[in-house]
């Protein structure tokens, strides 16, 4: 039997803004998959990036965006396949998400976005125009929709598809990674495939963009509802589909491809970190990261990413003790360094400090905390401005959420990897990667943090005997009355029913609400929960709501 | 001849969050006019502050806003006064932003706000929903349509209540300030009242809130397009007017009253600087501000700007030299703090920079000038956490766009009341201040800032005989590519047409993407432009689009 069709999944990396770069990489591809292939199929927006922001109101964007798009369709003229682009497409004053269907030489066919997520990390109605409902078209015989990313959230789109007689939908994506993501596409591309009886290609990017991941693992499934191709998670991936007529009901089938394993949720949190962290360091052309260990388990987490981000051989670390600084700290962090591979060095703080108490009379309490912090946040800055490693931030969610944190101290950096991870959830992968390696990740197998680390109670060593408990309540109440009160929005006595005091909680808001100031200085980092400190969540830093609450 | 309706305008400064606050205030001032007026109209949100941002998806909040609003509704019953209050609304799975008219304890009408401002550093389809059309309806025999902001942009909001009859408009708004919107404002009333024959209250808010500041300039309009009343500009303001029935039309008609002079742009600009500060710093508590003066215009302006914000009591201002700061610099600092008559005390921070000499081998270049300036950010963190005053940035919107400013250095502190002026600005508005006192400002008369900060060549003194310009283009050329890129979104060869070097701006256009990562940490700063750095211009961090430009 003859395949009618065969669509290529191109699960790649594009990169924001990088028009030229991208379209040159789209070209390669449909050379290299041309005699395999009928249609290469690539992510949402593929030519500019995702999310390009402001960028497309920027009309000098546009036109370079539309010199790109014909430099792709100039080149298919010589190609033997046809190639699914998604770009940014001006007609007057209204600009849309477009995805256009390119085959020699000629664009065949437009499909405009409909639905403008304008939620969550999303700004597509600041820059975008909705479209109509887009139209199927027939290509090789076969009728085709074509929809983006947030059609597949709602039944119109593919409601339309299927009345004007649709065999088959491709959606073209670029969907952040959050936990548990993947089963929503899943759900919602299920429904969309059974509504219609059409066969559905879900095409995900893969790559980090500032705050967000995009994860890949495109999937395909049959009319039936039956998944029969899934892509790798984290990585470029391609798969060649071959699409048979079923002469029974004519619908469009096809036999079962290779099915990746879903990762664990703690592999899949971990390789976003991973990849993120890699992304934002290499796209923005750094040499490598550089990280201040203290002997504490963030930042040895940290320097974990960062190597498998990285590799050993650029990621830096540095130990900067101060008389405050216990020998357990002081052996933890270098055994952490010797087992991960990388640079080491150890920096003596104590002339800073010393200095800054003789400029500044009467230092104590939160001032002479934090001019160690911040002495230390100098230090990297200078290594990184001398070597060209950016410096790497290490404070997890739960510190950033109650304003544990110095700002221009340990808050310093280009980028936090841990920024939306709870501490608790910072103990569960420290323990995960030393007992696995992710499939994506760079560096050494085995146990890659000592123990010690992870059982120690976790102290700031700003002063003698410190513990992170002396400031905090203990970290898993903190971590669930947190995740009620950023990810749920859940009220005061909501929270109390689940068995936490309500003198608890109003301090825990309190915290929150005075730390939106510092939080609004901190470093990007990777979204991994449903809701992230940063363009996820937008609050006031002036802002008095806490008087209320307290009432 | 009797009055057939009087309206009073309360140009208030509500607080975000403040429900309770803002709740009172509105019972208070309705007990205060109540036997003068029949109807007070307050801004936009009042109840809640403008933008209150994602707390309007906190169910949590919408109930609280609604118990504050039933606190109101409550005490009018006693009040021979009718409120108009707006106040986010839930209705179901839905959010309006809804103006209330509340008369003897009852709530007799409700407006909903149709248009969402969604561009610039507007957010309103993220966290409202869309109302229908609102209707007018009667009070006192009165015909009245009440539109909310951005509703009077757009024809059809206005034709709806000329359909119904209406014969008095009243305009809520909460209008960020920028330079020249008040003519905007003016121009979109005068078409309304023209297209409908109606005459219209255009009520605005004034208040700082993080990035932006409100001007209050509300104004009324007969139907003949006559401006009969207009308020002061940043000061909280009221007036009452009375409308008659003309016999001949049956139009309202009404009096002239007092009409507050237009300030210059100048005192505009230099007004919002003030708010914007004076409100971020005491809406959030803090005792004053700390200025590090440096000898320069930059920061001389900024405690200019602070003392007339926050009173010279309160501002306190260091000189942290090293061995490259001239005497120069020492001198004018020291009389400039004289002549503000600010606290100022003088803490040279060699040992610190010793120390980190000792502790970081090789230091030189761009890392031995930055460890200056982060002593210096240290120095006043600590100083700062030590008597509760916030440190106050300094950094100009050309230092800003192409990051001549140091992370974690200059560019730390709460807030910035320069960052939305170009260099040429801040020169600009020293002058002025040296000149004229604003009338909302505490600080002395006469000359504040010496003359020699403003003549002698601008330098960071950073290493011996620096000067900008050493790394910088002449601060015109700079200031005009710049007003180009980022708030006309101009393309390089129409910037050549005005006469700039095209490796110039190529050069300019490459430090302004290079220098988000750093814009990205910055503290926030009143919003003077069409366009300032912050939430109205949301760019990618990882954004190679500059290749493309320069090829």
């Amino acid at each position: 039997m003859n395949a009618v069709l065969r669509t290529t999944l191109a699960q790649i990396n594009p990169v924001v803004g990088d028009l030229s770069g991208n379209a040159a990489r789209i070209i390669t591809l449909a050379k290299q998959y041309a005699e395999e292939t009928d249609i290469i199929v690539f992510p949402e927006l593929v030519l500019c990036g995702y999310p390009p922001e402001d960028l497309v109101l920027k009309p000098f964007f546009l036109e370079r965006c539309e010199t790109a798009l014909d430099s792709i369709v100039k080149a298919s003229a010589d190609i033997d396949v046809a190639l699914i682009v998604s770009a940014p497409e001006a007609d007057g004053k209204f600009i849309y998400n477009t995805a256009f269907f390119i085959a020699g030489g000629k664009v065949l066919h437009k499909s405009r976005k409909k639905h403008l997520p304008n939620y969550g990390v999303f700004d597509e109605k600041r820059i975008f125009n909705e479209g109509d409902l887009p139209k199927t078209f027939s290509y090789k015989d076969v009728n085709i929709g074509i929809m983006t990313c947030e059609d597949m959230w709602f039944a119109d789109v593919t409601k339309s598809f299927e009345n004007q007689g649709a065999q088959l939908i491709i959606s073209l994506n670029a969907s952040p990674y959050e936990v548990d993501k993947h089963d929503i596409r899943s759900h919602h591309a299920l429904q969309r495939a059974q509504e219609s009886g059409c066969p559905l290609v879900y095409l995900n990017q893969i790559g980090g963009q500032d705050e967000v991941v995009f994860d890949g693992a495109s999937f395909v499934i049959q009319a039936s509802g039956q998944v029969i191709c899934k892509l790798k998670a984290f990585e470029e991936d391609f798969e060649t589909i071959s699409w048979y007529q079923d002469n029974n009901n004519g619908y469009l089938v096809t036999e079962t491809y290779r099915i990746e394993d879903d990762l664990s949720t703690e592999e899949s949190m971990y390789s976003a970190c991973v990849l993120g962290l890699r992304d934002y360091v290499f796209k923005n052309g750094f040499k490598g990261g550089l990280i201040g260990l203290s002997g504490g388990v963030d930042s040895a987490l940290a320097a974990a990413i960062a190597v498998d981000a990285l590799d050993a051989l650029n990621v830096r670390c540095v130990m900067m003790p101060t008389e405050y600084t216990s020998q357990m700290s002081l052996d933890d962090a270098a055994d952490c360094a010797k087992r991960l591979g990388v640079v080491y060095e150890d920096i003596n703080i104590t002339p800073a400090f010393d200095a800054f108490k003789t400029m500044i009379p009467d230092l104590h309490g939160v001032a002479h905390e934090n001019i160690q912090s911040r002495s230390r946040g100098v230090t990297l800055m200078a290594l990184s401005n001398m070597h060209g490693y950016m410096v790497i931030s290490t404070g997890n969610k739960s510190e950033m959420a109650v304003g544990y944190a110095t700002l221009y101290g340990d808050m310093c950096g280009g980028f936090n990897p841990l920024k939306d991870l709870y501490k608790t959830e910072v103990y569960a992968l420290t323990k995960w990667r030393n007992a696995h390696k992710p499939a994506i990740g760079l560096g050494p197998e085995g146990e890659v943090i000592p123990e010690r680390i992870i059982t120690r109670p976790p102290s700031a060593e700003l002063r003698p005997d410190q513990t992170d408990q002396d400031s905090l309540p203990d970290y898993g109440a903190l971590d669930d009355i947190l995740r009620c009160l950023v990810e749920r929005d859940m009220s005061i006595e909501a929270i109390e029913r689940r068995g936490h005091d309500k003198a608890l909680i109003q301090k825990v808001w309190r915290l929150l609400d005075i730390a939106e100031y510092k939080r609004r200085q901190a470093c990007p980092g990777v979204k991994i929960t449903s809701r992230a400190f940063g363009r996820d969540r937008r609050y006031p830093i002036t802002n008095k709501f806490f008087n209320t609450v307290a009432e």
